[in-house]
């Protein structure tokens, strides 16, 4: 299998507001459907936020996310996998919530702390907010941490152990890596952990290729055994990905990372941005992996043992 | 003055603790005594942090630092590098106040936020402290962030800038260096910048000859001109410099990084840490800057301009 | 132009044999037909070897040259570059023929001396040769060195000055970029260089996105201003051509390079992987440059300028 | 033993020429005294070359090297390593005749062809000859390549399997490694292999930490487990030493390499040179190996198996 390459699709986030993309999906509908779609086009994996359906500010809200998850369920075996960085200023434990609650068979790991910085785009003049709350999101980044500690790490990898949810470990810069090898080193972890190489966050390691590919140099040298993907931040998000398919590596697109196709055009969803990594991987000679291969390639317990 | 190498010596810190070795200078006249034979066996600067003298805690007070620096002052003409870094748990208004209260020629400016990770020590079972803090402080960093948001950085910037104080500015993980391009193209920093890459804290880049030239080239893509120095934690001290001295980099040694003077031997002071370096830098074809020297190669205002 | 790809096409080569794919083109017609053919997918340059028309040997027959060149320029704009490779065994002086005679706007420049070894491919037991020749030929690159001493190298320089070709430099191997450094200090080259960094021949460095981009790198750092194309042998083509694509630079396939598709699909013809890498420059966000667009980046003299 | 060094001393080499240093050993009596010196010094290896004892010619005559090797053999214990590099211009044949001739324990093993060039030292104009050849012999490289085909490469294999002579593998650029694979692959080499990075030379790859690193990197990703040694044209001499020591490597000193013990100091002998790395050696936490332990290192038959 390892001419497959596993394509998820981040659907939503908590980086984007609503006044950005009149194509961001908002409610647990449209979240549900935009997954479905992508899934039709060749997503493995859906990664999972929940927004407030009245005006889109991201949130932690356990039946929001029910409603995602089992929406989705119903109507395709897509791995759904949740995330555990939630809202920007949610609390450690409200974050790691929907591993107890849903016991997904994947779910998303942030590996170590980093000044997480969206106030820049304020400096872009042409936007305009339709909901009070955006322009104070994003502006109050210029003083936020996206915090996981060594102990937040520590006992978010009980929640996975102990609900046999694979943690996606995201990767914003270099150290982290080092992180997930102490964390194996100290027993927390399990290998061969999974990867997800989050690239171009202001605060973080920029969306290049040399940094990509030192990147996956420094964790084939450190961790032995690994699974890996590739996402990016805005205009980068095809050409990372798109070097993640020439290492062997997966890739990660979806309006969570990017809100456009292609210079100046905007994505209508986020299954367009699948079909498109799609074309570009099948002219590279990789296929992508139905769900059920991704469930073997990353070694999921199956969507029978999830809590929806 | 290509050829001269800026030894910068790093008295005391505030990572290790009293207990770890008999030879940390704790008060501030064996602080100021550490900085003064530091000279004269070749560092041009001493980074200086200040503790209780009663038992050793890392501390912010500044009738310590005053201490300090006026008696290192009267003594020799070595540059006085105030930390901003601080203690671990002091707040970023504390930490900074070194700045408009001495106005000194040059400070650390830590360039970004991370785990910064001393708990993993404790591991060693071998460790007796004699003190009651030293264990505590050393654990609760299992769930500590060193805070440097872009908000804190934007204010660091207008006190250094306002008492034309240089920063020296501590890069401890890829990502910081991205976040001296974008705070130099937001004008909040001046060209050319003075980068210090710490390696080996747990929590951000690992001190590997492979890092650190990353770091470097990185530097060199993105920053245009610029001066910059080395320093690691613990056995990659030496090692580390030297690599330094190979690419044309400058140095820091001292206890602060560093508690031995080779494999097995404790370092009875920052001098033989200085010495050493010295000799391996005079191999190498490197002479010490001398102070002055230093001054001219980091375009500082001069020590007459200080306020102590 | 920044977002235009150069894409070049080498025709025949003189690296495979006939016996290999019965689309290789042989004949003078053939090679102009294929020529042509790539321009109308989107090729910009067209790479120009020519073979015996009886049995597919490559030679350094000017006639040959002729049919091929004059029979391209009556039909398309197309850039030809000629080759001063040659066959393998040809004499440097015979070699660099193509340049007085035709005064190309481009020609191939091998910087460097490597063993090129093609002897290899004869362990795979499945190839059925037609003409006696090729598997001698083959064969005799065991003991083959391409020569390109500093002194035809300094010839060569001569030649291209004085006919007002650019020279394509071949870059094969590391030391190849100093060699280029080297000519350029000594006032034999002229800057801006075009480099051809072609990848994965046996006896210099292999096909990997590692060395691709320390290639790269190491350029930048050593040359200044430069533009650039990657080709790579056999099945690398198309990745070692995507990656170039990810990096800005140009792209060069055909089958002297290659002659599948993909896997286990042999390509009809040249333009077919030329059509093949337009559609991944376009997913990427890159557009084929026309030749005149090509002949303003590389800063050529015009197809009026040229002897034929 | 992964703390000790392999010292190795290259004694004359047919690089350099007599009047470019007095200190150069040209007969027999000098090339032994230094080998001997060296080893005094901390040198576990001699690596030999033969001068015409009247004029500094490099030659490979046999009676010259048992000259050599059987006075040194007389009076110390160090690892003679002969070199089939032998002299430019020396055949394929004369060059690995040491090997038959004496059995050594460890010879040379150039891997690969490139431009050898010295040609350009003549551009300094302060060059005195005292002999006709010299002009002539470092002028003609211009036109030079060191030759180490493919099939010379497989024939050297067998002479040494046939003498159970440890081949020191010379790798003058990135391509040599691959070679190195591909003979291992090919059955004619044996694990572990023992590579000597030789940096500097004009024709291959330049002496700089990045591309020292990158061939680490590249051959250990490449070959599995390894040794290996570095050496470096001229004044990069000890710092690519001093780059190895750093990454666990072996050095290589001596005057074939580099005539200076600093910049603007001749190196009155081999030894001098080897009495400062091993000063370096030791800053770095790593001791000199004895040659008894260098045999073990490298596997060598031992000196008693030697036919001198």
């Amino acid at each position: 299998m390892s001419d497959k390459v596993i394509v998820t699709a981040a659907i939503t986030g908590a980086i984007h507001t609503p006044s950005m993309s009149p194509h961001l999906p908002i409610t647990p509908k449209q979240i549900a459907d935009e997954a479905v779609r992508a899934w039709e086009e060749g997503a493995a994996v859906a990664h999972i936020h929940v927004r407030n359906p009245e005006d889109g500010l991201p949130v932690s809200d356990l039946e929001l996310f029910k409603e995602v998850v089992t929406g989705v369920k119903s109507r395709c075996n897509i791995i759904l996998c949740l995330t555990t960085g939630g809202s920007l200023g949610a609390t450690t434990a409200q974050r790691v919530a929907v591993v107890p609650a849903f016991k997904p068979e994947l779910a998303s790991f942030n590996f170590g702390s980093i000044n997480f910085a969206l106030f820049h785009v304020l400096a872009n003049k042409n936007l305009q907010f339709k909901f009070e709350w955006e322009k104070q999101y994003l502006g109050m980044t210029e003083d936020y941490i996206f915090p996981n500690t060594f102990k937040t790490m520590r006992e978010y990898c009980q929640y996975f152990n102990e609900n046999d949810t694979k943690p996606e470990l995201e990767i914003y810069d270099l150290g982290m890596i080092n992180n997930v090898a102490f964390m194996l080193k100290r027993g927390f972890l399990k290998k061969p952990v999974y990867l997800q190489f989050v690239m171009g966050i202001l605060g973080a390691a920029p969306a290049t290729l040399e940094n990509l590919l030192f990147f996956y140099r420094t964790a084939r040298d450190t961790l032995g055994d690994f699974t890996w993907s590739v996402c990016a931040a805005g205009r980068h998000q095809i050409n990372m990905c798109t070097a993640s398919l020439l290492l062997g590596g997966n890739v990660r697109v979806g309006l969570e990372d990017n809100l456009y196709l292609e210079k100046g055009v905007m994505a209508g969803s986020n299954a367009e941005q699948v079909a498109k990594i799609v074309r570009i991987a099948r002219e590279l000679g990789r296929e992508p992996a139905t769900p059920d291969e991704a469930r073997q390639i990353l070694g999921l317990k199956g969507i029978d043992k999830v809590n929806f």
